[in-house]
């Protein structure tokens, strides 16, 4: 079936130009809103019926958060809005030719397109390790690592072999940027401190959580002083930190690097990420990770009417460093790219080429530390976990939402425990039963 | 492997009483809770991780809550407790003359049992129809149900056939005790109110929610009169409410009841438990759906250190009524049964029979009205609805969980809105395409 024509809001006007915008992160809702007053018709198609505010997934993953807090039905975001309609259906292919996207039976006809698709998990080849090293890119990510921390507790509390007892006490986090860093401090913190006094056969404070980076310093994105400070936070949280090690192998029992081998139940993929594949279905040009190369508009060379933001877009800035694969570059691209068809839909066209403006970087070392560089100002300690905080509660949608991040992150301040320790499933898992 | 002995607390002292608790709902936490001064090792053994506040389920189903508000890990409820310890296991069988409780290869030894294994659906001899129509007992029942009322929407803005969108944007619940009406309730306030102006293709307003009775009313256990307002309340909601027709078939695509036919692409089924296979591991009379028949004391006729409770005991009021399988029955239950093993461990057994106090009845029908019996005390609309909020928010456990649910339904009532509205799994489900 298509979907043409369908918004009810507009059959009885002129038929006004057809945006459709691919993705529901923060790219697409952007530029979504940028348009919601413009005189045309937006259809935001996603997958998946939410939008995520994935700079905080990683509090999922680690029981911190429950999964609805950081995500929102992108449906109720545009309620308001009438010109905009959301459609959740998995796209497989775009004819830009004909003007359609299309996911099985379902076409959607465009005038103007964004492809907001976002990036996932990239393995160097290695495809297969995917399975024992989750990445952290989608709820159900987060929803796999939380689980397989826990029940791995659960598993050490009933084993009487002590080298099962250490491997299922055992985290890896391959990969020592942003994601990866918060990840471990904020494992470490969960499995070191919220589970001590609750075990009765095993010491938590014997587990381990290891972060493995292949370059010479985690952080890079950071001036070396920050980064080593933050290196000096994670290491007083118990994080053992290894640099300049490339991991060669990960499999069911664990993972290893250069020389050592880390026997790990859990495995959390923070290395490397590929672009969606928007540069196939648009035959476009794409760089090394995937990321379709576009021009000064944000467009697909060739086709000024297509525009490919976020993650999936390939762009330098004017010193030709790359546009960083961040939240803050897709939500600028998306307000640019909804203004660029507002003008050009208003026949003007003189909108100046996109511009990143770099608000700086944050991470965050546990539940009372952070760094944070944004131009001049440097801070960590605490004043940095409190600027880290303010920062990300601005940005969450909804009082409801940040009201209740506010007191879960107050309450895990003080208590250091961990509200949303539930293995969805129940049943110890079947994959493995080490020493059971 | 078997886990004796193994309280590093008790390992330097003198062997104390073991009791084994199987079961951490209501009445197993109740009783290790009563048991955490005496002087007895407690093992509490559940095969999930968490406690779940059950009486709010519905409303984790109809999106209003996260799990993890309601749910607790059992570790952390008993952190400060240090002679009870906290086992993840799903128990198959119970050795009654070695005194063993075993799941798979985990075998664990008492002195002292007790069973508090709770209740499942009954479809009557149907058990087919449970893939059609889930019950409300478990967390994974709610997110199902959650998951196919939000699915059915996506997929009725998506197609043109008219026949395939009513049956898309129709809802059954059968059974019309309290469950029933919650969930009607809050279904037909979901799908009704919530979703208004959020769907440009479908009007949410009409859906269609149906309640189904085989008994002569709804809410039985209330009286007639308070019961009527409880239907008017459901009504004015926009349920349809039916009674004295019984189901008489589910399948893919709707419930049969007496002569009429009602398709629905969202089945609940609310209308009857069976117990455990509690009475199958004893070996022990049970009544007729499944509940271990105990004597005076809770304990199975014959074996005076083996206590069954809760859901999945049989006992008599001295009015000669069953006690109902409701929280607090399960909490005294687990109260009693606490006393009365620690009595017997000081040599007294002289605790008087167990008497079950009633304490009334409550049932909410959407966000802002319920029906609250208790003793001469009735309630109906918003004072009933707020006395039923202060219960519930009282019986939660940890300030944390009160203060989220306290806002979330201040939130809810202000808005209308529901915040717990992700579709885990994204893709668009495979079981069934109608029209599209």
């Amino acid at each position: 079936m298509s979907i043409e024509n369908s918004a009810p809001s507009t059959s009885s006007l002129a038929r006004r130009p057809k945006v459709v915008v691919v993705g529901g992160g923060f790219g697409g809702v952007e530029t979504a809103k940028a348009l919601a007053r413009a005189p045309v018709d937006v259809t935001l198609i996603d997958r998946r019926n939410f939008h995520l505010f994935q700079p905080l997934l990683y509090q999922v993953a680690t029981a911190v958060l429950p999964p609805s807090v950081i995500a929102w039905p992108i449906r109720s975001i545009f309620a308001g809005r009438p010109n905009v309609e959301v459609v959740m259906l998995e796209i497989d292919r775009i004819d830009c030719e004909r003007g359609l996207v299309a996911g099985g039976p379902v076409t959607v006809p465009f005038d103007y397109l964004v492809v907001a698709t976002g990036a996932t998990h990239a393995y160097f080849g290695h495809d297969i390790w995917a399975s024992f090293a989750p990445g952290l890119k989608s709820v159900s990510d987060a929803g796999k690592i939380r689980e397989r921390l826990l029940r791995a507790f659960e598993r050490a509390e009933l084993t009487n072999d002590p080298t099962a007892r250490a491997r299922l006490m055992t985290a890896v986090v391959v990969g020592g940027g942003a994601t990866g860093v918060e990840m471990a401090g904020a494992i470490a913190e969960l499995t070191r401190s919220s589970f001590v006094n609750e075990f009765r056969r095993v010491d938590p404070r014997k587990s381990r959580t290891i972060l493995i980076e292949a370059g010479p310093r985690i952080l890079p994105a950071f001036q070396e002083p920050l980064a080593a400070l933050a290196r000096r936070s994670l290491e007083k949280l118990g994080v053992e930190v290894y640099v300049k090690l490339a991991v060669t192998e990960c499999d069911g029992s664990g993972v290893s690097a250069g020389d050592k081998r880390f026997e790990a139940e859990t495995v959390v993929w923070a290395a490397g990420v590929k672009a969606s594949p928007a540069a196939t279905w648009l035959k476009a040009a794409a760089d090394g990770v995937g990321r379709v190369k576009v021009d000064e508009y944000l467009s697909v060379p060739g086709a000024p009417h297509i525009f490919v933001i976020g993650d999936t877009a390939s762009i330098a800035m004017p010193d030709g460093k790359p546009v960083p694969g961040v939240a803050p570059a897709a939500k600028q691209m998306g307000t640019y790219v909804g203004q660029r068809i507002a003008d050009l839909v208003a026949g003007k066209g003189n909108l100046p080429p996109f511009r990143y403006h770099h608000q700086g970087d944050l991470a965050t070392i546990g539940r009372s530390s952070a760094i944070v560089s944004m131009g001049r100002l440097k801070l960590s300690g605490m004043a940095g976990w409190l600027t880290w905080c303010l920062a990300h509660i601005f940005f969450l949608i909804g009082f409801r939402s940040r009201l209740i991040v506010s007191i879960t992150w107050i309450w895990n301040f003080f208590t250091m425990r961990r509200g949303a320790r539930i293995i969805e499933d129940g049943e110890l898992g079947s994959h493995d039963s080490n020493g059971m």
